[in-house]
């Protein structure tokens, strides 16, 4: 008998040879109809593994990122097995799981496929599905290995095993179809009962462009068909919802050749928009106690070889700017936080003047490669909404909780209701990655903990993942497709107060390190603005959206009355804009809903009879006619019910 | 007989050989009371020295630049005389007149002077200046000018003669003094009456640091000592009111050797006061149809070699940016314009859309000699409070107008009521001097000057001052000092639209040039600041000063009311802050003084009771006990009797 112990620290005994199904059967049959996949001592093992020793074991379901991520890596064995019956000949190379799916690489030779053979791969796939084979890896000698695929003549399978390790090689059969495979699969094709062909893809062999060009086929498979289903549409409602492409239709930003790929151009609706973001958080840190401060957007060098950030940064980022006539060196600043302890530093502060909170919407420069740059969320230029706070450590916890207040302020405002948190702490064990005092640390984690714990944040502690300079917490979002998306950081730092030998005065006389926190609830204008539209469709909240309301005069005759009703809004405060082009008023609604307007005023002559406007909110609801104060009053109450004061 | 022309084109018939001093007295005994030297013919002439042809004369008063050269650089004569008599043997180098006064630089040997000399030297040269001794220039050879020095061992005129070109080398005497000299005297010493040594500092012969540091004797002249008086005065003023003095007193801003010379870091009331000269020009700006915009802070080296930028600015500004493995450079952004042209480039409008207004507080660097940056005036990064207008050619007119509004909103805003303006126009002679078609120039300058004229604005037209790209107009203003400072450009340009391909679609459906404005009513967030607190002495307006008010309690026993007074101000939106140290209230005013808080809000006894503050402006004047809302309502008047909106 061996000893196995489950992850919530139960032990099962079990006979030597029983496999990872074995022990979900004995456990519950409804447990065993769903694991699909299982970790024996940290090593990913088939369900079929027989288990010989005594050790931990997981069994995943569908609904952990490890079971699909075998349920995708055995998908892309039976595409592959469904290309090689479709188009003999073809040499298959690598085809790994990814996020949403699988691909592989495949050397076509004559063949070339397209998206009009999906459905038929798709169809051959599924039949194979059908079959219900089993998947059953297999140990082979390096040298058996090679015969076997120098026998089919695929080059690059025989390149991948001559680079492994000598020793014994595994392959995996499912039905009439062998691939070489390091294993990690569900127990039988027949689980998967829904499979789509997503695209296909260059990609240079070994991801080096003097190689061969392979053919990548992405699929992605799903133990229901209604998952693909709601998969297809949720991904056809990301296109819908990318941030580039809302971005130039709401003409929000753009990007130029001529200036540079990754630096955008913010074009006056999204500058305005981003005005306002900022304008409302510059409010909430006034009444917070933050103080804004301006630094500069270059340093010299040694300020951050002081900081730690050139030898993080400097390599790797935009180089050193030169001087003509004088021996200085410059750096495009990666981070704030260098300035604004040269801040604290001018000040010689004192007990009495701590917490300072120094605030800077500052804009930082880091050099991305050009393929990794994407829309505004991967960009060479980002303007974050910085702050750092210098305290005492008696006050770190009261700070942080006035940070989570902030924060979720937020949030809230901006409409993400979907949020949970992550502390994340030292790995005692690693007491060498750490800079800072142990007892520090232990009062700077019990502080976030307290903190979140107080504000009833639904978080979890995450062991060893803290910076080497200091404990964090994040929060992590769900947009509206139910994506996650981290946001907003809160970091606890004891090494920059070193580096850069900030001090206090302490009621003793002495002087005394301050702990510095960094945030930026946003992250970067950049960034936040991109994850808005993609969680909003580009529906702004009402007080944030560039155009809150469109009249639309019904004909020609009604211009002169549109133009009023433009006004008076005007002198509401209501940010609006008129459609007085010869069209019908169909077409302009159709044209106003694709803009998102909140609220089209259509004006004709019964509304300039009764000196009032009929409201069409975005989406067809009709709030019938009104007079502008009462619109005006609607608008207000709507935007009241979103942001409240802080 | 010779014609003499005058500067206003009257003619003279005189005799040959008459001197300028002939000409005046010719004209009035006044005007021959009052010159002091002349220009004939393009050249500095003596107002002894004979005309022997045809020319035109310009004669000069003290009133004119070209008067106080000439008064100054002769009494730096008058200076060198009583040195060399106070202190026999030593050696005198050069001695020019400069803006404001002159100096001269001496070997002084053995000899050591400082402070404590100057009453001895200004006595000397006062009783030098009284013996009315007339200035003769003298014609002498080289070779007798050498061996004049030669025998007096003065290696540096040896050294200065030896330099000059062959033939007639000329002498100036006055006095039993006698000095190398180009010439441009008063008539006599006589006319000096007022004499001031300055200070004295170390020059290095020939300004290189290899040759021998010589003493720099700094002094200043007047023809009366009233004027002297004044000039002392105007001096102790400026020292009080250097904006770098008081930025550090008014805690505005620093500069951190470890970030770099030359780059602000605003600290938070400098931050706050800057936000709100922004938020004050954008609002106006808003109202007259500007549109912000954001760009980052580099751009492609290609992006300035299409503005030209590169070629102005390139080799001796920042150099460019690489990035560490793609080949790519970029610059530090020397000015926004060309990332507004590519926003307009973006835009692909028709004339319907023009103008085109895009503002941007846009930080830009500039790379100076460490030994040219002078606090906020010269630095090595400013922003500025940058906007473009595009217009058609039918627009420019109009939109010079609205752009002249606003630049007179600003001045007037904040207090400026001394200020002309100068309209910079072509050389019609010099057409190979500018670029666009000279239909085109024509076009723009009447536009200017008919924009100018219409606006009422006191300007004149400076031929030859317009830039390469297109005419201009700047705003001059005089300070509280009666100090000049150019602010506020207007320029048209027709050379960026050209080098970015603008187009407009015009109503002949044709592509057509737009003409671009460039205009920043501050010029730069720095240079204005500095400028502000010179003019103001840091007594900012109410509307713009970091702390309107203070309370003063006048013992413990009445913070509590205090704090209760200093929470109402705040809800009425008034910037104030608290002393309750526990000094006395004479302590407490005099140092709100000296921070330039407007109001200080004395409370006692009597105000608790009834519930008043007692109100002191800063300066002195007693405005009673009155109620905070009161209180409030006199800010707010004060503040709107300044601050119209636009």
């Amino acid at each position: 008998m061996i000893e196995i112990t489950l992850p919530d620290g139960a032990k099962k005994k079990v006979q030597q040879g029983a496999t990872p199904m074995d022990v979900a059967k004995s456990i519950s049959e409804g447990l065993a109809r769903n694991v699909i996949s299982a970790k024996f001592n940290d090593t990913t093992v088939e369900t079929t593994t027989p288990l010989t020793i005594d050790g931990t074991l997981t069994l995943y379901t569908w609904n952990t990122d490890d079971g699909k991520k075998a349920f995708w890596h055995s998908s892309s064995h039976v595409l592959a097995q469904a290309l090689e019956e479709l188009y003999p000949g073809i040499k298959l190379t690598i085809g790994p799981a990814i996020e949403n799916g699988f691909y592989y690489d495949v050397d076509f030779g004559e063949h070339h496929i397209s998206e009009k053979d999906f459905p038929e791969i798709e169809k051959k796939a599924l039949e194979i599905a059908r079959g219900k084979h089993d998947y059953k890896m297999r140990e082979v000698s390096k040298a058996d290995a090679l015969s076997y695929y120098k026998q089919q003549a695929n080059e690059y399978k025989v390149e991948l095993i001559e680079n492994l390790e000598d020793g014994t090689i595994t392959f995996c059969d499912h039905s009439t179809f062998t691939d070489l495979c390091r294993g990690g699969h569900i127990p039988n094709t027949g689980i998967i009962k829904a499979f789509k062909v997503l695209s296909v893809a260059g990609a240079y062999w070994r991801g080096d462009e003097n190689n061969k060009q392979l053919t990548r086929v992405y699929g992605i498979s799903f133990p229901k068909q209604k998952e693909l289903t709601e998969y297809l549409h949720l991904l056809e409602e990301a296109k819908k919802r990318d941030h580039r492409k809302l971005g130039r239709e709401l003409e929000l930003f753009t990007f130029s050749q001529k200036v540079g790929q990754g630096l955008p151009l913010w074009l006056p609706k999204g500058a305005a928009l981003r005005e306002r973001l900022e304008s409302f958080l510059k409010k909430a840190q006034k009444k917070a106690g933050y103080e804004m401060v301006v630094t500069p957007h270059i340093g010299q060098k040694e300020l951050y070889v002081t900081s730690g950030h050139y030898a993080k940064y400097g390599e790797d980022s935009f180089q050193p700017i030169h001087t003509p006539k004088e021996d200085e060196e410059f750096l495009l600043k990666p981070m704030n936080c260098p300035h604004h302890c040269e801040i604290y530093n001018h000040g010689h502060f004192s007990y009495k003047d701590l917490p300072k909170r120094f605030a800077e919407f500052g804009t930082v420069y880091r050099y991305e490669q050009s393929g990794e740059l994407h829309g505004l969320t991967r960009v060479r230029g980002f303007t974050q909404d910085d702050a750092h706070i210098f305290c005492t450590p008696e006050q770190l916890n009261e700070e942080f909780k006035k940070v989570i207040d902030l924060s979720l302020y937020v949030l809230t405002s901006l409409g993400f209701d979907n949020f949970t948190a992550q502390v994340s702490v030292r790995d005692l064990d690693k007491p060498e990655k750490y800079i800072g005092e142990a007892e520090n640390w232990e009062k700077a984690e019990q502080a976030i903990i307290n903190a979140a714990e107080e504000k009833g944040l639904n978080f979890v502690v995450e062991t060893g993942e803290a910076a080497f300079y200091g404990p964090k917490l994040d929060f992590m979002i769900k947009d509206a497709l139910g994506r996650k998306w981290q946001l907003g950081t809160i970091q606890v730092d004891y090494n920059l107060p070193e580096r850069f030998d900030l001090t206090y005065k302490g009621s003793d006389n002495e002087l005394h390190r301050p702990i510095m926190i960094h945030r930026a609830p946003f992250g970067s204008m950049e960034r936040f603005v991109a994850l808005l539209l993609e969680h909003t469709g580009g529906n702004f909240p009402l007080w944030l959206i560039p155009d809150q309301a469109i009249v639309l005069p019904v004909s020609e005759k009604h211009e002169k009355y549109a133009e009023k009703v433009l006004s008076s809004l005007e002198n509401n405060e209501i940010r609006a804009l008129i459609d007085n082009r010869n069209e019908t008023v169909g077409k302009k609604i159709r044209e106003a809903e694709l803009k998102k307007i909140p609220f089209m005023l259509v004006v004709g002559e019964q509304e300039e009879a009764s000196e009032t406007i009929a409201v069409r909110r975005h989406g067809g609801e009709d709030l019938g006619s009104v007079s502008i104060e009462q619109f005006s009053d609607l608008v207000t109450t709507e935007i009241n019910s979103t942001l409240k004061s802080f």
